[in-house]
């Protein structure tokens, strides 16, 4: 990933510091976030200065390999563990990485470092391969859309459902991208929306609303989005909104495609009755911030106050409502036979 | 409709002056604009001041009736009506309402004030029915989803679609509403919302994108929305976003309903291909405003600066995902039969 062109990872390890993009800030303020200790992470995470599946994952590994650079207490280890998977409910990539990072450490530190970096490579790599599988749906001239942010920022590079984007983008197909709002945080119009800014892929913002109205006009050729969790018999949580953009694909037989990396599968899930939905705080709706013409923060109300909100963060697109799953190892269908092939 | 305790209506007459409740400004400010003649009419509606099918056909023929009263020269007059008729291309009342004060005023300016009043009337009297007929579709207990504002701000009393829910709150039903946030303006968070909590209705502002997710969970028993424009076969045009609401709630057996008085009918209109759809101002997705936590008002960017915006501000349900709309003259089906009969 290219930022005003210098590449960048959206987390890394430098000397005994996490490094995390700061998302919160994005695409008003580019910082880097240091996180110290597994702690800080913890908060980076639950603040959302780093989310998305698979850059969740890696800084929870990077977390959990701190840990285990600051105390050789199996208690102190074991709390930060528990801390961590504490922060955010959904993404199966949190789990997947403590997990891995937290068994490796029992060897020694050096081991856990080493995890946390093989979990960030992989991811990286997995992105790729994503990019090259999913490219080949891809053809030229068309219009995608997208829903909020699984891009490079949701990973560590590469990203999942805009890899493929990237690819058929460089390789020259003139591709055009509707960039869901992603409404309450805004993840579609502030960091998909900068990414292919920074990638020079043509893009158009849209209210959540316009989906089905812009696919009723036979204005949308395929749609791509990423996953937070993947059960074993393909019913896929993401980002909330992605439901009713699965539902208004089938009714107009358009293709609907999660992209999603095998660290993204959860075998111990049967359904996505079994994937815990969190509720997010009411404040994220209530309230906007930005800059205003001067540059200047403000925080503002959007909302009648003193009104109750509702605000899942996610929401469950079954099985059925997926055309295919694009992964490292190739498109498979949302079945729980050809998950376990590729498992396999 | 009550405003702190105070009956109000959203449009009115006063001397040679319309009055208008300023809804740019609420929730968060009261104020009421005065106009002096049509061009501040004109000017009200296309800033939205002024909306929503019902309060802007009341308001259009306001407009109309200044000009009667301002001049008696047939260039102004007609320039006026075509200026009035420019204002908002999708909302049939507009059209409606214009047209008769239009042929009234032939007769004398007198003539054309009382006309405007009459249609004024005419929509609260609609108003009522419309509550009295979707009231028996209510079970007490129900949970009812709305999008955007079809309540007394967008008529000039009682509304449509939040009708029904008034009557039913009125005799006692315990209900609750899932109430839009419905953006880019956002109508349901601003002016629903507001609208429920001035009359004691049970609520809660859920983002765009929770609709089908609270479906999938069971926890919505009927939609009831407005509409702008209904053509003869029953296809309604209504707030972006509409369209997905009602593709969720066909795809879970959920009843789907439009609330519209008689002009909003179109009997011109074959079918919704027939109904111009405007396309807002890309600011209105960039920026929001509103105010901070000290009460300052601030507008701020919300989307990544530089980015192309599609803003189109209705979308068009077709009658196959329409349960029954309720009309003043009763609940009717959404075909060309039941409209011609009620038209009788």
């Amino acid at each position: 990933m290219k930022i005003a062109g210098k590449h960048y990872r959206t987390v890394w390890m430098e000397d005994r510091e996490v490094k995390l993009i700061d998302q919160t800030l994005l695409p008003f303020q580019f910082e880097i976030y240091t996180a110290k200790n597994y702690k800080e992470i913890c908060h980076a995470i639950r603040t959302m200065v780093v989310r998305g599946a698979g850059a969740i994952g890696a800084a929870a590994g990077y977390g959990m390999a701190l840990a285990f650079l600051q105390s050789d207490s199996k208690e102190y280890i074991e709390q930060a563990r528990k801390e961590l998977d504490a922060t955010r409910p959904t993404a199966r990539n949190l789990f997947y990485a403590t997990e891995r990072v937290f068994n490796a450490g029992k060897v020694s530190p050096k081991k856990a470092v080493e995890e946390a970096i093989q979990i960030a490579i992989e991811d990286q790599f997995a992105g790729m391969s994503i990019g090259i599988h999913g490219n080949k749906l891809i053809k030229d001239g068309f219009k995608i859309m997208t829903h909020c942010n699984a891009g490079w920022l949701g990973f560590v590079d590469y990203g999942s459902a805009l890899s493929p984007i990237y690819r058929a983008h460089g390789e020259g197909k003139k591709i055009f991208v509707y960039v869901d709002e992603t409404r309450p945080r805004g993840q579609g119009a502030r960091l998909t929306a900068w990414e292919l800014q920074n990638e020079g892929v043509p893009y158009a913002i849209v209210p959540d609303n316009a989906g089905a109205h812009l696919m009723s006009k036979g204005l949308v050729d395929m749609v791509i989005v990423g996953a937070d969790r993947i059960a074993r018999n393909g019913d896929s949580a993401n980002k909330i909104g992605t439901l009713e953009k699965a539902i208004a694909a089938k009714h107009y037989g358009i293709p609907f495609y999660v992209a999603a990396p095998f660290s993204t599968f959860d075998m111990n899930c049967l359904s996505g009755d079994n994937i815990p939905i969190e509720e997010r705080d009411p404040e994220e709706v209530l309230w906007q911030t930005g800059p205003d013409k001067n540059g200047g923060m403000h925080t503002i109300q959007v909302c009648t106050p003193g009104s109750k909100v509702m605000n899942p963060a996610f929401d469950v697109t079954p099985a059925e409502l997926i055309t295919a799953i694009i992964t490292e190892k190739g498109v498979i269908k949302p079945t729980e036979e050809a998950i376990f092939a590729m498992n396999l």
